[in-house]
């Protein structure tokens, strides 16, 4: 089973604090361009894979979503989400995305956002995905991007002046450890082009692609936000079953 | 008009000394995926943009091509080009890519190797590319890999005896300068995504990407490219019209 962080006393509590955690949708800076990317939602069933505190659930059913079903390993994140709505077109379900089994072809749209950077075995989770979506269904999600998971020692160097980003490993595929929030966090490091391969494997369609970094404009708001752009934190896809 | 480096004498001396020059494309360790990545070239009909010495050219028409057109901006590559083969079904043009003007679904095949990353523009030939394809022809490239060409000052750095490739400015898309044969050579950095989705919007729908690193068979034979797994050197598409 993936390494469920997010049951982790202290992690929860830091994860609790952040932005995205606090002010929901509207504290993710690549919120607006994962939104782009999503299909009119109108009478649409959704599935939100790793949904946390069930945001994006609550947005999809405010854009006119039918019903939507959010899916975590995390009982403390799933708790909260129940908390924060009595909307019983929402439904939240706890399960490990590794074993995950979804009725076929029942979903226009899956959604993942940062998540799927946990898992051992995208494959498997990537046919489950496929198979549950309608035809012409689709399939929208963010991962830490490669550029990002890659390093052994993760983290900015100065040189010259600059930021700069140390790459290293980037086609040796597979675990990396990093303490964000908690000692000892894992995640799975895989390469844009294994990203784009198993989706293109399993039968999917690509449709855009982005390496997400903040605008001038989000950077003007916070310039602390500046070196993001050096390198993209963040990796966006849009597929078509 | 784009930099025309082939035609520096001192760069087009060091260029024809590589590997890849003396043995062609068996001296390229990336040819074997690309090659992997060809469709049946049996009867069918193939251009070459940045074609140089023809070595993939001479290639195609052993392979079965029926006709074959190598494009090059370069009069020296052409020339020598020329003097390696006397099939008629293979026919040599000068031209500068940037303004390329291919006639409408006449081939099934595109290749181009490490050549659009010198490109200005790139999306204008992408349209030519998909207009000169059949229905279901096969556009195949490999670039320099956008990790690769990011960083202000490309190169390796020592850091905890490990090789580590910093990168900075991965989002400023645009000309970078290097001394790579001879002083003062320029190549576009563009992102990883800004390829993909120029190939989605012009319509093409994406095969395979490869970020190309060498085997561990090859680095058994060549210890000195192991590096190269720190981070990819190319990138490589498989496209269908």
């Amino acid at each position: 089973m993936t390494q469920n962080i997010y049951d982790n006393a202290s992690f929860f509590a830091g994860y609790s604090a952040l932005p995205r955690s606090v002010q929901g949708l509207a504290g993710a800076p690549e919120w607006p361009s994962l939104q782009a990317m999503l299909p009119d939602l109108r009478g649409r069933r959704v599935v939100d894979l790793g949904c946390g505190f069930g945001w994006f659930c609550r947005f999809a059913r405010e854009a006119g979503a039918a019903g939507v079903l959010g899916i975590d390993v995390s009982e403390n994140m799933l708790a909260r989400a129940r908390e924060m709505t009595s909307d019983p077109a929402i439904v939240y379900r706890q399960a490990d995305l590794e074993g995950l089994d979804l009725p076929e072809g029942t979903f226009d749209l899956v959604y993942s956002s940062l998540t799927l950077h946990y898992l051992r075995r995208l494959p498997a989770l990537i046919a489950q995905v496929h198979q549950a979506l309608v035809p012409q269904g689709r399939f929208v999600f963010s991962v830490e991007h490669p550029i990002m998971t890659a390093p052994s020692q993760q983290g900015w160097r100065t040189e010259g002046g600059r930021q700069v980003w140390p790459v290293d490993r980037y086609l040796d595929e597979g675990p990396r450890t990093t303490d964000w929030l908690a000692k000892g966090v894992v995640k799975q490091h895989r390469t844009m082009a294994t990203y784009l391969n198993q989706l293109l494997q399993q039968g999917f369609a690509l449709l855009r692609v982005e390496e997400w970094a903040p605008t001038d404009d989000q950077i003007a708001e916070h310039p602390e936000w500046a070196s993001e752009r050096e390198r993209p934190p963040f990796l966006l896809v849009s597929a078509r079953r």
